[in-house]
């Protein structure tokens, strides 16, 4: 779900952040002729994510730089794997590397972290979403990276589904609506396409929530009692999804009550690049 | 250093990625004419950054928001202070809350890090200063945010200053010419106010690059006493950057042997947002 | 769901499209402090849309000028009735009236064709929704002015549900799985606010189709008896769409069918302007 | 005159508006491997425009997809004829062919408008030309489309051409000079390349309009008869442009009066697109 | 003919050529409280042109500067001529300074250098007209300046008028046709509001290029003998262009053959800024 | 210096601003296939700049336009030269050339004016250095013409380097700090990789200003006997910068006082370009 458009604004921008108008240090230390490789590899243990924007990178700052990728997006690796090999102009390679690997490590960061959540939570329904905690200017990548790592999205945008929460549901039965009533309008406005998430704080507002047929009720900050009871009182009528207090330490639990979906901002709310590591050598151009 | 359009530009980005033809949910739950205020406060210790960047959200999304700022970049808060009041439109205060948190919450972070290292090297000379690790899109940004927790900013870009490395300096001698011999070729290259630094590995490299006549020599991944050893062989002749295995632990010790400046990538390289709550109270619209 | 941004880069462009360096015409002709005022008015009756688009317009051109508008969107209006006046600086008004205009035109014939369809099915269950046919770049406003006839609009674009035609299908079992399976493996794959829409042609797939739990089915180019066929063979389990054929003629008997939602690409195909007037009045300047 | 930038531009953002972050259906139902074959052909006789548009919608979603085209710009059809394959990778050509379809429908819509009222004319002096009633963002392709058909086009913008009228003429001799006193002045603050044209609404305007030198004189709303005593008035001391109810029945009697141009907004102003079809066959992926 | 849009995105531009991160020097040096004032004074006589320009310089700046601008364009003043004055935050004042003035230098030098060439053809029927040997990016800044200093303007672009060379006429006349008939079959392909020039290099060539009825024949080149025998020849048949050798001291016996406009590179080609001077005064905050 | 992405954006924007939608001349009387050559050849003696910027006009107009270069940029050149031949299709040659010669002219025309200056000063210590005086958009491509010409350049903008002027010191100085003192603040607050640069009016301000360590003294408008006072009392503790009154004339002997850099805002401020020619030959197409 990434473009070709995408991948460019947002890699060209990026590079054009960081060298405005060309790399002094490059062109004043590296003859024009001089060649380069750099290899692309593994520091650590991880799950990749971010083959075509890395490529991206080099591709824009020298169209004859040759990128070759010996692993895809969501493939795992183990720690000192030989993850891809760059050739060409070593202008180009050292002007590009620091941002091609900077976006390679945070999308592996990323995709590492979510199989995390998938790994403990194997062998139950409940798949690990995200969420709109994402860094701004990068939402598509950083959802891509999810994907890379076996979790799936929550909604991409305010503009694509709806999500109802606490403050909402105050202000809908303010003039005297029950909440089912409310929900009902509610989805008598929206597109037939558009899914409808409602937000409960306690168990008692799930019936009245379910009444209305939303597609999805989130149980938010529920303890596991909790989560089990609203599980078994939903009944398969809508989508559970639960949020709230979700740590490495804690989702296999959450998970073994039965949810469909939980969510976790973690998972690109607070970013920890992956360690790899990119080698350059560079050839020193042949005399002519 | 942060310009209006800058700001503009990164936040306007930001708000039609969060919502690239609106908020359904406000619009379809929140009555038009419904207000609402907004208490941005702190839910844990931090200094603070942002606050233009912060205000724009609201202002970007609907210029008759009202953003009241009760704390400037770069003060230090208290879990419980009360930072920041909004009050306005309901539907564009639930618009444009979880971008405008979402920065204030990454600054305030980057802020609060580099606070935590400054005070670390209290009484020395040293400086704490950023790198080229900073997030895609975000660089000027990030680097307002060292700045506002006491750090300083290291070059902007591979455009604004030469920074020479191992592979630099192995390509530049490949022809015969000594080390100091090639620097002072590549100094003459370049204009008088760009600063030439040069990265070392060892302590017999001093010399050489120094006898060129640098601004900075950068002693990379150096141990304690050679750190000690290096500053006293520069011995005030051009500024000493320490780069390399530096953590809250070690920072303090880095300091100690005398250096100028401190580089650390973590400073904006993994970030961790800080815990800033946006509490919003909507108030229905007076029935006319 | 018209977002400030969006009004003003769709109205801006089409500003500087019909002007890019100034109305010659103006400029030469009338008096920089000539004012004018300009009515626009209904030459047949119709459903308001555009007020915010037709504003922009004077606005974007010189923000002096006032627009009153007297009608909001979604409001019905007769042959003869006072919408909108306009007053300020001539230059700009006579500048900017053909690209209000052309707009407003536009938006009131989508909305007051939607109308005419949503009247045609009045006390049935139907929807009237728009589809993807719209206008390269106009997207946005033709489907709010699908919103102001009393239409609905089908999903936004290629990215936020999805969509399997028979083309797809076809693919899908050529594996040698049954339709039934594979769109459950479909369903797998897709996060769980996306809307999974499937287009049949014949009533003996329906029952695979809903074996797999999509939430829409579009039956396309039914005749009638199939509709009503179709209608209780689902019974409920999924939302139906009713596709091909579609005219003011026919539409209110395929609404009579129990079907829930209608789509038609004519309501933005092929967009007849409404005949709307907008008389300017040129004030001399006063002699200083 | 459509220049390649210009096309990518307005195809580009087309493609963006329908796929901002790809397209679901495809990526999720037909293998990355599969290939694709599509033909367009004509549902109904016509006249051609629009192939460098329809084959960039599929250049710059992927570029390895392959478009011939059958037909040029301007030739006619008669329906059932295959007027251009696409072949290549499938995700690429479903993602892209409602945009190009959509393009090459609404332009051969235009050129074979175009092209009837340029039949109704033919054996007469008389040329059909557009207006600036064109669609926002697309009057570049528009325009093109008219000139496909065998029509002209008017001035493109406000900024290429004076075209004064009623109004204008109202405010020229509010201050005492004469009509052709106040042309003669307009005439002598235009560029020497500026077209001036001027609207009268009445035979006894001409002589003084005429006597001021102006290169058009559009007699709007004329009957037949005076259009004829018009034509014979002028004498062809100016270009003669007719405009107001000009439709397809009327056309050609109104060139029968000997004018020169004929302007109708009707070719731009309510597009009716013409009904081509764009089959797609998908080619499973062959099994590795 | 300016527009509001183009100004602001030429000096919007330039403003982040020159800061794209803001001025380190204001910001390090002067107290963001402190305010300044600036006097924009003549150091030589000159025609002004750009206080639009000028004044945007500031208000993108920051939008609390105020500019009081004491002529305007079009009018002449000598040296000691007190023109603008600028008021608000020094800051801001001395961020922009730079840009102000620049551009006001720019175009009040082509304002001055085209008012002596129609200083020098006064009394003659002959304009002065620029070229499109216009500054890439500043053409319609430069062409504005140019009617500031009493100066016509030629075509805007390669796109609103036709003008034929001697390499297109060879290329017209190579398959047999005179020069006649080719013109006008080039006339019969035009827009009948695109101006039809064509350039002649000798006498010779007058009569056939204007029995195809062109608007306009550049005599290219003429000596003042020639230019005379051209214009009888023409007779008032054609306007009529000189152009080529055309400098302060041969332009006035240029005008004085005859001819209708004059054109020339020089106006904007080379451009001599005028020497304007902007002083700045800070006052230094109150004490608090 | 200039990156490709750089240079593809300036030289776009000029190709459409000179034909934003098409060039109707040649669209109009040359054939599509035709095709032509042309020869850029030197109508004076000079140093060549723009190579890269000259071809790019040609390749962004029509890709398949072949552009061979016979000269680099920093070369010389006698009049007579041939510079580089262009061949392709003539319609996109004839659309182009306007625009190529025009930025390889100016970028040549400031290479020669800037290598006439770094001549004069041959056999002395001194540089020749640019300013911020440079055309609003084209100061990346002006800079590297002075550089072409043997030059160098300044600070880039006014974010990557402190100038401070007798403005600034004034105000630095108003709380009642020693020059010296409120230097050293400043130095205090700025990136260890800024330079600091601070101009001085008179010979006594030299020693507060170095005994705070600036990196560069700026001696502002001094005679030649100062300016041997101003180095000897320097004695190498900092770069010594002369500006003002610098002319063809004058800069031998300023450079002769012994200085470092000598800055001339001529150089970019009143580009006059380099006269070289663009002749197109024209091939008729062939017969098919």
């Amino acid at each position: 779900m990434l473009t070709l458009p995408q991948i460019d604004r947002v890699v060209g921008a990026a590079l054009e952040e960081d060298a405005p108008w060309g790399d002094l240090t490059s062109e004043t230390l590296i003859p024009a002729a001089a060649t380069a490789s750099a290899d692309l590899s593994a520091r650590e243990d991880g799950v990749f994510s971010g083959s075509e924007v890395f490529a991206a990178a080099f591709r824009l700052t020298d169209p004859s730089i040759q990128v070759d990728l010996h692993i895809g997006d969501g493939e795992r690796f183990s720690r000192g794997d030989l993850l891809a090999t760059v050739t060409g102009p070593a202008r180009g390679i050292l002007q590009a590397e620091r941002i091609g690997l900077n976006f390679v490590q945070r999308m592996s960061g990323i995709a590492t972290l979510t199989a995390r959540y998938v790994d403990a939570v194997a062998g139950t329904r409940a798949r690990i979403i995200d969420t709109r905690k994402t860094t701004p200017g990068l939402r598509a990548l950083e959802r891509h990276a999810v994907r890379s790592g076996g979790g799936f999205n929550h909604r991409f945008s305010l503009s694509d589904a709806v999500m109802a929460k606490d403050n909402h549901l105050a202000v809908l039965t303010a003039g005297g609506l029950s909440l089912t009533e409310a929900l009902i309008a509610v989805r008598g406005q929206l597109s037939h396409t558009t899914h409808l998430e409602v937000e409960v704080d306690r168990l008692d507002q799930i019936d009245a929530v379910l009444a209305a047929g939303v597609d999805t009720i989130m149980l938010d900050n529920f303890g596991l009692d909790d989560l089990r009871a609203g599980v078994e009182q939903v009944g398969g009528r809508a989508i559970i999804e639960a949020s709230g207090n979700v740590t490495l330490d804690t989702v296999a639990a959450i998970a073994a009550t039965g949810v469909d979906v939980i969510s976790s901002g973690a998972l690109t709310h607070s970013v920890r690049s992956l360690d790899l590591g990119l080698d350059v050598s560079i050839t020193a151009a042949p005399v002519p």
